[in-house]
């Protein structure tokens, strides 16, 4: 193997491959990426089988082959290097040569046949969605995936698509986060993504307009997005129906501001935090929210203005997952649809349909 | 006690004496700051008996007092609290109650009497020197303090005036920093200042010509930068003679480019990490530099263009101890004065003659 490339190339492409590399495998191979030269291209592999990316990048090659080489190694080396051409070739002992102006750097590899072959996946394209859109609706629901393994699908997030919709849905049994999109396809799908694989998939989509591509198999999606491509296994198991879940009806409804509300959340949750309950009490009054929290060391108050429609109402919360769902929505408007002091809460934005996310309150003695 | 205050101006109060509350302290009192109203201003106090920081904030004050409040606390409500006048005045139940727009908290409070009293230091002023300047003599000299506690004195930085000179110097066994700033000052002192302390007071050090006055008695250093006053106990023991250890003789002068040297030794030490000994070898030899290292993963070699005086050397480092130094020097152009490969290392700016760095070699089985 030899070949020429220019070095901010060469580390955007093993930057985007590591983040499949955990390095927590018990597997030594899966700690180093695979370079494969090939036509005019270097192809780089990351995986820890959960989890593969794969991506191209342009070079000069003069000779090709392929090796593995230890990720973190190799991804040191090349950012540290001057921004000029590194030539890189194998040499006697399991070895390749770095070079780039008076830096030379020897560095064993391993065999690229030792390598976990990718799964092959035949990329009828399912559907096709903006790169943006798909990293706010990732970022809008992964904060709700369980923690524990109890029930593992749920560490997971629900990818369905049927009647013309994209639905991102997550739950952990204290709330459920549900994010919408229209969609070009009549297919239905049904798949449980792992949370941890979605999460490294949400840093490489760009806030920007290009597509992905999103192909579905039995055990495995693939995300297409240029020269890249990320394949993450499915979680097994059966999701929760969540839209028996969801509340259609309710007995009153506030709109609010939404950072003023998280704003009076968030200062008292400074009380709450005290106790490790982070319990907040809301009291819903004609055209007012007042929210209090107490613990040892005082207690606070605040007061907001509101619209509501519908009977008054008190009731309290882990102020945690308020604040999770008030930062993650993007409209300035909100609506929060009640029935009772112990039936779950509904929050959407006002204007745009596009979010449901539901947070269950916490049972006083005195309700 | 009953005042308003801005908000952002209270914030940077509690900001600055909060540096010296710890949480570490046995003491629940040291984890409160003191709260005093007086004439037309708040005196805010923390302290970790170690370390004391006072500093002053205009405020319409309606009632005199004193209180000591939870410094976590009650600087995270301030900071949560809008931009606005912020009221606040001692209620029942030994409590406090903070008023800003719709916001009312009331926070349980401590009493003042049982703080315990700052060292009072009379203030003749010893000596005076631009905060900049003092701030990064403190940068460039705490990193070489000792880390370990079996010579307490050497985990902290010497302050010396003579000669009309101020010297700092850290030194831990294995390298030595030494800066010095001429100084308008007949006095001679000598005073050890735990690092700990001085990490936070160059925290409070602003990056520009505003001076600090800085007064010693046996026991404290007293640092008064406008309306804030800085207390550190001293060490005691006494500091090595440092100026014995300096060689002032050498065999072989070394000019570079200290940012094409750094970047060499990053970039070589990213091999030698792999054995955890981060050991380099320096090779000097006519006007050339060519640094190696090697573990089980490979080999490096950088080289470089240098000016040399004298004859040529073959030398080994621990690259963390040249990486420190050339992190946190200034200029552009340095020089390194060698005699042996088991002598220290001086390194030097070239053309400003205020810093000197001393390194000890690693000495090689084969030397």
């Amino acid at each position: 193997m030899r070949f020429t490339c220019e070095k901010s190339i060469l580390q955007d492409g093993i930057s985007t491959v590591q983040k499949a590399v955990t390095g927590k495998s018990t597997m030594p191979i899966l700690n180093g990426i695979v370079l494969q030269t090939k036509g005019n291209e270097i192809i780089l592999t990351g995986s820890d089988i959960d989890l593969s990316i794969e991506t191209k990048v342009r070079a000069d090659i003069l000779e090709e082959g392929s090796i593995v080489i230890d990720a973190k190694l190799f991804g040191e080396i090349i950012r540290k290097l001057p921004n000029d051409t590194i030539h890189i070739n194998t040499i006697e002992n399991n070895s390749i040569e770095i070079l780039c102006q008076k830096s030379r750097f020897s560095l064993i590899h391993m065999n690229a046949e030792d390598f976990p072959v990718l799964p092959n996946i035949n990329e009828n394209m399912i559907f096709s969605v903006s790169q943006r859109i798909l990293k706010h609706m990732i970022r809008g629901t992964i904060f709700a995936t369980a923690q524990d393994e109890t029930r593992p699908v749920l560490t997971g997030v629900l990818f369905e698509i049927n009647n013309k919709n994209l639905n991102l849905v997550a739950l952990d049994g204290y709330r459920l986060a549900l994010r919408s999109e229209e969609l070009r396809s009549d297919n239905t799908i049904s798949a449980v993504i792992p949370g941890k694989t979605l999460n490294e998939v949400s840093k490489i989509l760009e806030d920007d307009d290009k597509n992905v591509n999103i192909t579905f198999t039995p055990n495995h999606i693939l995300f297409s997005l240029g020269e890249t491509k990320v394949i993450s296994r499915l979680l097994e198991g059966e999701f929760i129906k969540y839209s028996s879940i969801i509340p259609t009806e309710f007995n009153l409804k506030v709109v609010a501001k939404r950072s003023e509300l998280l704003h009076c959340i968030e200062r008292a949750s400074l009380m709450a935090k005290d106790s490790n309950t982070n319990l907040i009490k809301l009291s819903i009054e004609e055209d007012n929210m007042v929210i209090t929290s107490n613990s040892q060391l005082g207690m606070v108050r605040e007061e907001m203005s509101i619209i509501l429609q519908g009977q008054s109402l008190q009731i309290a919360f882990n102020s945690k997952y308020l604040i999770d769902v008030l930062k993650i929505m993007e409209e300035e408007e909100i609506t929060m649809e009640f029935s009772s002091s112990v039936s779950p809460c509904v929050i959407k934005n006002s204007d745009i349909n596009n979010c449901t996310y539901l947070v269950l309150p916490v049972r006083l003695l005195n309700n």
